[in-house]
């Protein structure tokens, strides 16, 4: 199965003032994303608030994304839901509209406390897009699966055929090596943390990534990669650095669904409010951070349009 | 407000072998319900897998529960949803058909870490049937909202007219008892935990609640609080040991979800198979939760059709 | 062997100004606490600050307790330490010098996550004191060892003939009921929540319980008890109602080894500042303090000296 | 303040079989340790089962191990403890014996909940040994102390004047860079997990670090650190991956403190058992561990006496 090398974002969705999913803003912010270095978009997942967007929403979405998406430009479709039924319906929709591919994070009601639960629950949803490759996202930080990957894979192994990998967000690079090495390196793991690209990459070669703060800061997150790959350490670290450095902002104004959304904004591309229960951030909060983003002269290295 | 006395039953949802809702059997689990002594239901809730399913089928089993409720037999609507678009829809259908109230209990995802978090989320639910009575239903160790419920009380007191009370799924009878006697017994609190009827009871006054195993227990769980009425100290601990002996039994077999909801085909009233990523129970494991039950006398002690 | 029937206190250490232990104020307080009905003490435990005392201070107020109880009064000396050869040299302490039984909580570190390990810990201690009676002090929320109890006393019996049974210091009545049920009562449940003395005392007949509020508000436990065994259960709900409104002041002042024992100094019994880590109260918290516990009327209601 | 360069060994204590402390191995290990590269020793930590152990024997141990340390090697002593006028005799202790340095991780009871908390805990055992670096041991997977290391930082800088550093065993290699960026590198950062020694070092530059498999496996980490400081990527790789091998077989056994000092005895060097609550390695589990040693090369690759 072809391995994603390089960078792939998460998007947040856009909506209007009222609250209605806005499609408008999706074309600009595929271009925006390719120019700056991504591979493609992993839609409707955390980020993208896709829990909280009805299934009409979700395929809403992703039939834009699909058809806005630049050329050779990956576009991954996030099914997870608690109803399974749900979740089938719209692997089917994903592979029938033509995305790439598919994931989804383990539903956090009813709480997953074994794998083989865990695994039936990806075996049918992976089964109702046969042809595209599915992505178990893990992120236990979000839902309690705190369940040990590499036994995942040893039980998806020869069952489910279109298991690419993981999306892996959480902590441990010694469980995350440990799965990248299985089977002479059989699935392909997506590190899912921006803060820590570089040490992932010294311990792996050739890697992908789904980035969350990808959407503002992703040429500095692709100049880790590049980095890396041309030798230049310092280079590297520098970039890391600065990576750490914009999380620890956002992590002032509770983290990147509310405050990495509205860098956007400060970026010049509004894409609207958080749906509720997100507290969205006052103008005040919106003015400090400006503030910190220009103490670390943000503006100069992020994202362009 | 009116205030609910006596137990609710949260029913187990009916499906096909397919998986299919079925909506035969409503009619005959109502008749059997009311016959026991319940006072009505709360459908689509944890024990009906509500969250398992479909926005559509959720609607249908609302519509057949409101249909075909014995008369006077209370019909509450659990709308909870991760995604709030969806609670709001569910809890406008569940007015429009008929149904006597609704509750919610907090999304799993996004966690809430906030009371006022909360709030907004009941808030926009509760204003969507605002002529109906909503109960925030409290079951921290299912979604992880692990907030103080008197500090609830106080933040929606003024805020939301039609917040009723809460379900109170949890262990602390201390924190039970504060909410109850908060501002003079405003609120109604229904107890939610059919293992600690009887101290329940002693700690305060006529009480309502909503059981989960009421749906195969729900005689001796009713003999509770008539003993208790009468003064039979002795009789009411009878039964609530007893309660407890079939609660024993069904943690066996993880839970009332799964394991209660095979009780009642054990009963003759097969409500088919549990939706993924819930674990069916083997045939081996239903003949020995039968042997179990048969060694405490459960069959001639249970609800009767 | 027998079985604790009404309340014991959980005392304070006194510390001097200095930190260095004081044992002056022991006489008085046994004293003390027998006048207002309790039964004995559990002393070096957590509101004693047992943890955070050197081995010779427990013994020596170990010695103290025991020489100054009055007459009748059970001295229960609590061992647990992280140091199993700590605690067996206390064991063995206690009964050189007479005391009445002995008690251990899990240790904190290490985390102890299996039945077995726990029983190994209790036998070697239990066995430091053969003649004296054993107590198991449960309180998960302390140490972490949220183990299932039922297991433990099916597991001691017959193996450690001197366990005499639990501390039950945790939420669950259901679990407490089961094991007060276990055996036909042949293990002594002692109840460890001052907040639910009445819905415990509903659930089963003629207890024991620990209490930590006890140290001041004694009087009030007790007559809970008195009320439901003359079978006026308004007068227990009273007296539980009220004890939990003091106990609703003492969550407001980190509890009760902090705002607890500082109510000690209130009613004109300083026993000294907690040691650290503790943060002990400002004098702007006790005002505050007082002021809550006069508007309940609590220095009326009281211990007396 | 001199920062350490290199990897500091955590060793196991000493049993014999009765179960006293047994010092006679001390020496020899001692001069093991520096043959295979370890530049010194954190003694009485969890590894070494400290907190199992006596006051006296403590001290014994670091009498001992001062004694006995091989010319130039650091002797850290370890000595937190629940009862901090223990932690503070200590500290004293091992300043007057000639102690490199002390270090205490936070107490797992009480809980600790507070920086303000944390901070006065290591202000009165640093100011007991105010001529050694202090080293506070952030292992909060088992004392529950989940407090942002940053802010611990910036709480002692500049009030207690020899607090040196961090022993860091935790995942978050983002909180751990954060910190080694903190002041200009003014704190020692010391790496708490031999099982992402790499990924660490690409973070950042010269380190030291605290290991608890280079008991048996130090030669192969000492190897990850010169690898990549001769820039040999690959080799470094080879050597992280082998260590993790190592770590998946302790896994299996219940851990290093058990495990890891099982493979001792199997390396000819046996330290006796491990102090109850751990459960002792079955010899027939002894024997599964060594073939799955020997099917990973290991007796070929690890410390050599």
């Amino acid at each position: 199965m072809e391995k994603i090398i390089g960078l792939i974002d998460a998007p947040f969705t856009p909506f209007r003032a009222n609250g209605d999913v806005n499609l408008e803003p999706i074309a600009a912010y595929g271009a925006m994303l390719k120019k700056n270095g991504l591979q493609g978009v992993f839609i409707n997942g955390s980020s993208g608030e896709g829990y909280m967007l009805t299934t009409d929403e979700r395929k809403a979405l992703a039939e834009e994304w699909v058809k806005q998406a630049p050329k050779g430009f990956k576009v991954i479709v996030h099914v997870g839901s608690c109803c399974l039924r749900e979740s089938v319906a719209l692997a089917r929709h994903a592979a029938e509209i033509g995305a790439w591919g598919i994931g989804a994070m383990a539903p956090p009601f009813p709480h997953i406390g074994r794998i083989e639960e865990l695994v039936k629950y990806c075996e049918q949803i992976a089964a109702a897009a046969p042809n595209l490759p599915f992505y178990y996202y893990h992120i236990p930080a979000f839902n309690g699966a705190f369940l040990p990957m590499l036994d995942l894979l040893k039980a998806v192994d020869g069952r489910i055929p279109n298991f690419a990998g993981i999306k892996y967000t959480y902590e441990s690079l010694y469980e995350y090596n440990q799965c990248r090495l299985y089977a002479n390196g059989k699935f392909d793991m997506l590190h899912g943390q921006d803060e820590t690209i570089l040490p992932s990459l010294a311990q792996g070669g050739a890697q992908g990534g789904i980035g969350g703060t990808t959407n503002y800061n992703g040429r500095e997150l692709v100049a880790i990669i590049d980095a890396w790959k041309n030798g230049d350490v310092e280079a590297a670290r520098r970039h890391q650095n600065f990576a750490q450095e914009v999380i620890n902002v956002i992590c002032h104004y509770r983290g990147n669904i509310v405050g990495g959304k509205r860098i956007m904004k400060l970026m010049g591309f509004d894409l609207g409010p958080n749906r509720v229960p997100f507290q969205n951030m006052t103008d005040e909060e919106e003015a400090r951070m400006k503030a910190e983003l220009d103490a670390i002269d943000f503006f100069n290295k992020c994202n362009q349009f």
